[in-house]
């Protein structure tokens, strides 16, 4: 199955310990777009000013990714300046240039509305209601979300959340929309909204996946170097999506399997700035360190002694 | 294998969102002991006052942990007061009496210097050294320690992480003691002192596992009722070093199994105030859960498609 992203493409300017990235290539919907191109076919739809280089839309087309739903405006990209300090965890925003982005209204291509996987990155969640509408029968949709809109739009986040079977946040934003301290109970409330499944993102602490009977829990590769946490979440989902939307298996061991994927996915791209570490990723490299989460995490069953 | 543990038996007097414990059990060596004896036979060392009760002896008794160790002398016994907030990630100390902890002189009954395995809570890193000294060929030594002896007694701490095989800490005292803000570079420092591996607990987050080459990550078990993590580490650290003494399997794959027991037991201790879930716990329980967390983490193969 193909599928079909809905976010943003940005310019961001980045610094880390380890060095600053200017005006480098970023957005939600870049990131995650290029990740899940390892995996399977992906469609963008976002928006662009007209500062927007040639080079950036070469490299988006080397990955084979489909461009039709990129719309190109007058005025600047959307661009976001943060800085991490050195426990890498959270980045504090310096500056957001919404810029073009403050016109975004996200029409699908003709071609897209039939796509069976749609992915809702993170965007105004009124958009994303708009982008449900215009699809016809996906087999499966997920959205991502952040703090401003849990603040500012959180019924209509809610409702997003309703409509879409898995939703993807992180650790503290789960406890920011629900009011809920303890996580599990976060997350009972949010599956509660209608959605069949939630991805809790917990940064270097990995990933709990809750169902209403299930929960799953993958660690996040421990990394020496992390370079730039950018995207991480949106290359996480990307590989997630991207692998659930290839094998098309929706089964508890396949999403499993799935998730792991994205992990594997956002720990290179943490490897270095930008998207410069999945330019030059190979799938060998990708089945290998999904093994290596394999040892990571395998312990022995209980047989009775 | 028995184990000899060496710590504090403590009152605890604890504030968390959900309750208050006034003058309760606690210290590092009690919630160690008791956690370990559910899996080996074990001894405690430590020091109490003259205010404390039978109740107590009686209960350490009933888990058929000895005592000769337990030295009881003129004063009061360590009292430690701690609040935590709704993260119950962290407790903040409100007030902390030594009383007869500053005169501690650890001396080993003859009959536990041969002991196989050795456990070093949290206590002053020199009285640690003192221990180790007295101790004739163990088979297996790990030692816990805290911020506070990081900062006041650094060299003697690195001396006795020098000396024992396996080191237990939280991560912020991984980063403390190595200046190292990235956790996989902290192991290595801490490893490159001399010992073998070095458990890395994470509080919600799990535990990392480190040696010289290899790395093992197991979560902690996610709990929709948190009541008092006071003694979750010693409690894990109990189970680990418990199980390690039942079957003497040293083996990556027998310290693994092990560490995962560790955790299964913190997930039972902190359900209650004290050690109130640990006095009615019975092995079964603990084989059930073991089994769930081998659910919560399980994913597939990679198979060639």
């Amino acid at each position: 199955m193909g599928i079909v992203v809905v976010g943003t493409v940005a310019f961001d300017t980045v610094e880390t310990p380890f060095g600053r990235g200017e005006n480098v290539l970023g957005g939600s919907a870049t990131y995650f777009s290029t990740s899940a191109s390892f995996f399977t076919d992906v469609s963008l739809v976002a928006v662009v000013g007209e500062d927007f280089p040639e080079e950036h839309l070469q490299f988006l087309r080397s990955r084979e990714i489909d461009l039709q739903g990129l719309q190109r405006i007058p005025g600047k990209t959307f661009h976001w300046t943060g800085r991490y300090g050195y426990d890498l965890n959270e980045a504090q925003t310096l500056d957001t240039q919404l810029n073009v982005l403050l016109e975004f209204k996200p029409e699908l291509p003709t071609s897209y509305r039939d796509t069976e996987v749609l992915f809702l990155a993170n965007i105004d969640p009124e958009l994303q209601l708009q982008v449900l509408d215009q699809v016809k029968s996906p087999k499966l949709t997920a959205c991502d979300s952040m703090n401003f809109w849990i603040s500012s739009k959180p019924e209509a986040l809610k409702e997003v959340m309703r409509r879409v079977d898995i939703v993807v946040i992180n650790e503290g934003e789960a406890r920011m929309l629900t009011g809920e301290a303890n996580l599990v109970k976060a997350a009972r409330s949010i599956i509660s909204l209608g959605c069949k499944r939630l991805v809790v993102k917990r940064g270097e602490y990995g990933v709990l996946m809750f169902t209403a009977d299930s929960v799953f829990a993958a660690p996040a590769w421990p990394l020496e170097e992390v370079f730039d946490p950018t995207g991480a979440g949106d290359t996480f989902a990307g590989g997630f999506m991207g692998y659930l939307a290839n094998t098309g298996d929706l089964s508890e061991e396949g999403v499993r399997q799935a998730l792991v994927f994205g992990s594997v996915m956002a720990s290179f791209n943490v490897e270095d700035f930008s998207l410069n570490r999945m330019k030059r990723l190979s799938y060998p490299e990708i089945e290998a360190r999904y093994r290596s989460f394999k040892g990571l995490t395998s312990f022995r069953d209980l047989r009775m002694t």
